[in-house]
């Protein structure tokens, strides 16, 4: 998840005074009640910059153009699935390789052990293994790339959403991702690789659409007419349904994934390349694996993780196990919510004491090694012997003190991958385990696996959540707990229901994974919000949700907008424009350009919206009108000029404006949006809501009944408005 | 389909002029090059009317009220699939009975005749059989309500996309519908009833949201808050995913098929409400079918088609095949695309010629007949015994010429109801037909499933489709031809592919059926578009699709919006909006409320809109303000006198105005939108495009700089502008 320990966080729980941390990690407190959002978040920009430039660009467009453009788009699609399952494919089989290497290893020390006494120290062996693979791949996250650790979801989420997460879609990132993914499975904490999938996806995407590596300082000169904040969404969005699809080998439910977080407006075409994109992905990775397991072109078994197949005699049901579904999917909310209470409260105290990054890496190596400690304790005490049977020729059971051909059934579950367990738990023959083995067993990985999620390592929690409700059910005899105790925790319904269909690749169960699915949210809602949400909260995000909050009719632009509004003149002298943007206690983002600025407060007449990162392009390549001159003189400058610089654009500091440069004027006329949205005073909240999140706006200006500028609504001001438990409460905004 | 007797169409490819018809019928020439989009359309809102009487009711609503009308939401989803399911499950049985005691009567005739000679009275008695059952069935839907025709989901699409059609949602249609689709299918056409399941949906959604029926005149005085275009456009989306659910058993499928044809703005909790919609449906047929097959309570085979049990093992694939997939969904695309033109083509042959009631039930019943001849003659002469298994209890297996212990193949998939037909082509044992009889019967009924398309009869295309391609399949023994030849012709992606996995009830095959309809729908866009667009572009329907065409951005509101406008003033002579609102030549139904308006033309400043709707209940209930006396006067107007005349407002001639109350002025201030939306005259028309769409708007008003109102944009004029094959069209209005 985010890294808790670099910005501004609430803490309503632990002490009386909400806590915070500064930018450099120290603990601030405020005063008790107040609610905080961030204003270290920029926003993005999801409608169309629209100005004279971009308007000429797509007249002089031909209809072949288009048609040409909307090509690129699919193949942009087809490459980002293609990469993504290729990535997808490279973790599994380093993770498989590396991770059998290392039980190989430990087994036969312990099998020596066994016979020779002396087991501690295959305990200390399988220890340091574990911490040392943890221990690489904890300091990449938490000296190199922060943003890399966790799942990466919650960061996508607000992506999708509209806000910018710094460095979320670098290519360090992924990389950080990939192999930290790689050494938090091998170190076998409780996690699973299925999650950060999404993430690198989502990276890949970013990357390729825009035909360059900023990073790697490589122009490809390609798909220039993708860099701005809208296509790239869009390719985002076909990167993160590609990652789904690529983990879970569900191409259906990556699409829905997508839509459910991200898309606010919904586009056909954009859908069917997002599926697209799904699928290739999902194609590459199972050819790939299937080359890999040595049975090549056989395509029937997709996704990193993979159920095995269910019998459907088996799997048939009957009207009366309803309520028991029902049932089920209210304990897994309750468990679920119970697992995201104390994972909401360890987050805090990470916060608050667990900041640094040395820190971080020792916290890390510490869960790893309790984990190889309560595992090997749990095999060791277990006297659940059970025959060897053929079926375990890819397993690494261990015999320790069974009779001969017998193995430990403790083993089975802890001395493996997760995603093995999952699968053995679903497959076993009846009375592979027996019923302490798994009290125990879900009763501990349930709180390691609480424990290990948001720690600095990159780490999925859909696997761990998996296998504690797998093992529950298993408990009870029943199979579509293990959904109840996903869908309690994360809380996705119509993505996660689909999802689970086609992994499991059975359409029988689907119904009672459904029932499950939305008895777990609505018994979870009740007590805490899901994971996910929880982090993105935790990090004072500006998150708009789908509607305005209920009870917010009585709220109009008035109250809501910024005012008042810093304008420019559509002919503006160079100083000015330097002043306003270097001025950093406002550090706005978005200008309204009159007609004539007065100076005396009035409102004046609005003729347009220009963007900061816009004025820094046009003060970037110094186009003035000088005063003396006629306008001729001034630099031709092209739309290409302002994706060049997308999306790192310069901050002003680096800009150097000389004392005669600051007398000229800039005209603005070309760059600017002439036709910004526009809501009058008295609009109501939900209507100014509705507004935003259909169009993806970032700024939204508030007009008089003459046309005139007073104020300006950006997406800060509406997600300060928050349904509490008693109503509509305000966030107060900080600064960081 | 549409009743196309009834409106203007468009015909370019009959003739060298367009063809056209006016409202009695009668053919009507209009110059060459000339393509229309009718008038006659109304346009729904699916922006909230925000007036003071509606903010005050919202803002008195406290934060239990808001949880409450959440509730009651969720409430009448579970209403809509509950009453979804029992309608298709009555259908089912209805079906079931009534075709196995027809194929019972029709079969002792036969074996009775083909010992004792005299086969043709057997014929006759069939031919007779069907041809009453369609007459009924196509009287009912010529005479009394055409729009029940087809299967309705052209309709639908309309509805959701913002389109009225005059009748679709009520309670008649439905009953039509109902007792239509009945008939169809007994009488042996080659059509489905999983079609009409959609529209059904969509008209007991809109019902049971209103709490009353206009119709049976029974006000319940519930859910008097949903009576408004925005709520019941969310039911109806809710009713039509449910009737997806119902038909397919694809209850995720049906939310997708909702999203993909209706929705534009995704909201999450309204997701989830269609989804539990879905479900209660799937559930509901479910449980009831179940008892009706005597095995109560089990669950496990939803839907009205049922393509029985596929075992995983049979259903793997290889590399190798994927071009085989590719290959499969070409051929299904043009083959759709085959369809879809000759149908095209017999639509507007019906519309020129086969307008009358009197006529559309003539030609139901020569389709019936000649089916039954078809279907009899290629009975008669098939020589394709095959040795009669015990898998035959459930069927009508005919001997006819045979030898004892053996059946006629041919009458095998002629002598049943198509969703057996499919299910027998699908599981039947290799060698069960001979490639002849599978040639003949693919090539028979691909031409009848074309003529019977667009008869005055209640009816789906689903099937035949499925029936046809699933022909084809069997021919080269490949599956998901079946998936090619219906994407082909009716082209959903997304939900096509969840549909067919989730009635499949198996996921394996889900890559192959994606990459297969894919392909069908490249292949077949490239032909001719799908069977429902081409429908509904020959209805001449405003249909805005989702993104604004490539090449319009030349466009700007200046060009697009209709003006001048008739504005009203805000305290306003009854005189003159009486006048106004009785014009038909202009017939407006959005008025801009300005400050004053003058009189040589010059624009005035806005302050709201109000809708025809509004005023006229106004009108009705004399809301006027006496000149002589004071405002306290006035009748207090509430917000349910509005949503009482919702949405069956009475027309203006109907409301008698007295030459004194001409000269009263009306106060629309409280009745008003005081915040419409608008944009500057220069917006261009991708901008204008996606605020209609993505807001759902009826009616957008142009303002200049100075926010005088200088035009509105209606949907209608947005439609207009059109990507033909040499770039943008411009379509031209007819009223009618």
């Amino acid at each position: 998840v985010f890294h808790l320990g670099r910005c501004w966080s609430v803490d309503p729980l632990l002490s009386s005074s909400y806590l915070l941390q500064d930018s450099r990690g120290r603990p601030k407190e405020i005063p008790h009640n107040e609610k905080l959002l961030s204003l270290k978040y920029e926003s993005l920009d999801y409608d169309n910059i629209e100005n004279q430039l971009f308007l000429e660009e797509e007249r002089r467009m031909s209809f072949g153009g288009f048609r040409c453009l909307e090509i690129s788009r699919w193949v942009v699609c087809g490459l980002i699935g293609f990469l993504t399952g290729l990535v997808a494919c490279c973790i599994d089989i380093v993770v498989e390789e590396m991770a059998g290497l290392k039980y190989k290893v430990i087994k036969e020390n312990i099998v020596k052990s066994t016979e020779a006494g002396g087991l501690s120290i295959s305990l200390i062996l399988w220890a340091v293994l574990n911490c040392a693979f943890v221990m690489v791949g904890a300091i990449m996250v938490a000296c190199f790339e922060p943003i890399a650790g966790g799942s990466g979801i919650p960061q996508i989420k607000c992506y999708l959403n509209g806000v910018k997460i710094p460095r979320v879609v670098r290519l360090k990132t992924l990389v950080v991702k990939v192999l930290g993914v790689m050494c938090s499975v091998v170190g076998g904490l409780a996690v699973g690789k299925e999650g950060p999938m999404i993430h690198s996806g989502a990276v890949i995407a970013a990357g390729v659409s825009q035909g360059r590596s900023t990073s790697l300082k490589r122009d490809f000169k390609m798909f220039e007419y993708f860099r701005r904040d809208t296509e790239k969404r869009d390719f985002v969005s076909a990167g993160a349904a590609a990652g789904v699809s690529a983990a879970f080998g569900a191409p259906v439910g990556g699409v829905l994934f997508s839509l459910e977080e991200g898309a606010s407006f919904w586009n056909q075409m954009l859908t069917w390349r997002i599926f697209f994109a799904s699928m290739i992905s999902t194609f590459t990775l199972n050819f790939f694996l299937s080359i890999y397991h040595h049975k090549p072109g056989d395509l029937s078994n997709p996704g990193l993780i993979n159920f095995g197949r269910f019998e459907s005699e088996i799997m048939s049901y009957n009207l009366y196990e309803i309520p028991l579904f029902i049932a089920m999917g209210a304990l897994g909310g309750f468990l679920g919510a119970l697992f995201n209470v104390l994972n909401y409260w360890l987050t805090i105290f990470r916060i608050r004491y667990v900041h640094r990054p040395f820190l971080q890496v020792i916290e890390a190596m510490l869960v790893a090694a309790v984990t190889v400690a309560v595992s090997f304790t749990m095999i060791y005490f277990s006297t659940d012997c059970q025959p060897l049977g053929p079926e375990h020729s890819e397993e690494y059971p261990l015999q320790l003190f069974c009779a001969d051909g017998e193995y430990n059934s403790m083993a089975k579950i802890f001395f493996n991958t997760p995603e093995r367990s999952v699968r053995s738990l679903f497959h076993s023959q009846p009375g592979t385990y027996n019923p302490l083995t798994l009290g125990l067993f879900t009763l501990t990985y349930f709180l390691l696996a609480c424990w290990t999620y948001g720690l600095s390592v990159s780490a999925g929690v859909f696997i761990p959540s998996l296998l504690i409700g797998a093992a529950w059910g298993r408990l009870c005899g029943i199979f579509s707990f293990s959904a109840a105790q996903l869908g309690g925790i994360v809380r996705m319904t119509l993505s996660l229901t689909v999802i689970m269909v086609e992994a499991t690749g059975n359409v029988t169960y689907g119904l009672p994974i459904m029932l499950v699915l939305m008895t777990a949210k609505i018994v979870g809602d009740y007590f805490q919000e899901g994971l996910y949400d929880i982090h993105i909260k935790l990090q004072s995000v500006p998150f708009l949700h789908w509607e305005a909050p209920g009870t917010s009719h009585w709220l109009t632009a008035r109250e809501v907008m910024s005012s008042p509004v810093t304008c420019l003149n559509r002919i503006e002298k160079v100083g000015t424009i330097v002043d306003i943007l270097s001025d950093t206690s406002t550090n706005h983002n978005g200008f309204p350009v009159v007609v004539k600025v007065s100076h005396n407060n009035e409102p004046a007449k609005l003729c347009g919206l220009i963007l900061r990162s816009q004025l820094i392009v046009l003060l970037k390549h110094k186009v003035f009108v000088e005063l003396a001159r006629s306008r001729l003189n001034q630099r031709k400058l092209q739309l290409k000029d302002f994706r060049d610089a997308y999306p790192r654009f310069p901050p002003i500091q680096s800009i150097h404006v000389s004392q005669d440069e600051r007398e000229c004027m800039m005209d603005l006329t070309e760059f600017m949006n002439p036709t910004p949205y526009t809501v009058p005073l008295d609009t109501s909240l939900p209507r100014v809501f509705k507004l935003f999140r259909a169009l993806g706006l970032r700024h939204l200006v508030v007009a008089d009944d003459e046309n005139r500028v007073v104020g300006l609504v950006t997406r800060k001001d509406l997600a300060r408005y928050h349904l509490g438990k008693h109503g509509l409460e305000e966030l107060h905004l900080a600064q960081t």
